[in-house]
């Protein structure tokens, strides 16, 4: 999607490490405007996958499952990472790494909102090593929903994650791919 | 606004000791449209204050938050509780208690991202003690931005939030009011 490589060309930094910084429109600043197109291009994606549920996890996955999830007429669901006060006491809950806090991480669904039968679709911000996403899948899987498919803004190739993906022989897309990141540079796709 | 105070009716729960879930549709799963349709009218609300940045906190305020920046065309800066590794080193933190969760929160932004000049709209999910509301006030004040207004889905009248604003002399809006939560009961305002 051009609009979002124009806008990492422009306000991304490599901060090397693999990491990438979009914190001025995607992470903790959000371009609103821009993640509205988003939306509406994973969408018109994913228009024919009858998805009935976005899922996500908190909190950069929210502005852009949020914004998928709208166009396409869906509720949304993000996985939390602390289990709030109001929530059941049994839980769906599985453990991913966290890639920039060398953690694991919960990733917590109320079996409220996350049924048999569901067909999910899965949006993230970064599609990097898949762990994250892998998390929401076993969630997704343990509550008898299947996957339709999965988004990502950003995927960084040079990570992996698409190839821990494929088994699940679902749609992935990303709206902008990232070959490498080498010194200071950020090297696309195509 | 109607729509919303609807659903709280068909699908928030009184869990007793002030607390409202409203899990299905705001604060775990979120009803995309009704999202929309509440930030739409955030920003009829406000078209006039000349804000150049909605500012709230995660987790809950982002969905409110965003669909707001996205109809007053403007970019939402979200409070982070924790500090990534993107961001600069020193950065703006403020301490606020957590009504749920009986701890102390931070709220922490980038300088980056919130600049003296700026005239902020404050967004979140509930307005109940205003504590978090005034957390995110301290850290725009601290930024030299001035708060131009203040919004939330949810107000809990019988918290005391909006007298804590009051000072504040900017205009405070929520979409839905409630007087009271005694019992099983759920009471507006009017």
């Amino acid at each position: 999607m051009q609009a979002l490589k124009d806008r990492i060309l422009q306000d991304g930094q490599n901060l090397g490490n693999g990491i990438l910084k979009v914190d001025s429109f995607v992470n903790h600043q959000v371009d609103s405007v821009l993640m509205d197109a988003c939306g509406r291009e994973f969408a018109r994606r994913f228009t024919d996958i009858g998805a009935t549920k976005v899922l996500t996890a908190e909190i950069s996955g929210i502005a852009p499952a949020l914004m998928t999830a709208f166009h396409l007429n869906l509720p949304v669901v993000y996985a939390r990472k602390t289990k709030p006060i109001t929530m059941p006491d049994t839980v769906l809950l599985t453990l991913a790494p966290s890639h920039t806090k060398g953690v694991m991480t919960e990733l917590i669904v109320s079996p409220e909102y996350l049924a048999d039968g569901e067909r999910v679709l899965v949006i993230d911000d970064f599609l990097a090593s898949g762990s994250t996403i892998m998390g929401l899948i076993r969630l997704a899987q343990t509550a008898g929903a299947t996957i339709v498919g999965i988004g990502a803004l950003i995927e960084k190739l040079f990570e992996g994650g698409r190839a821990v993906l494929a088994p699940l022989k679902v749609p992935i897309e990303s709206l902008v791919c990232i070959k490498s990141m080498e010194g200071d540079e950020i090297v696309f796709c195509d």
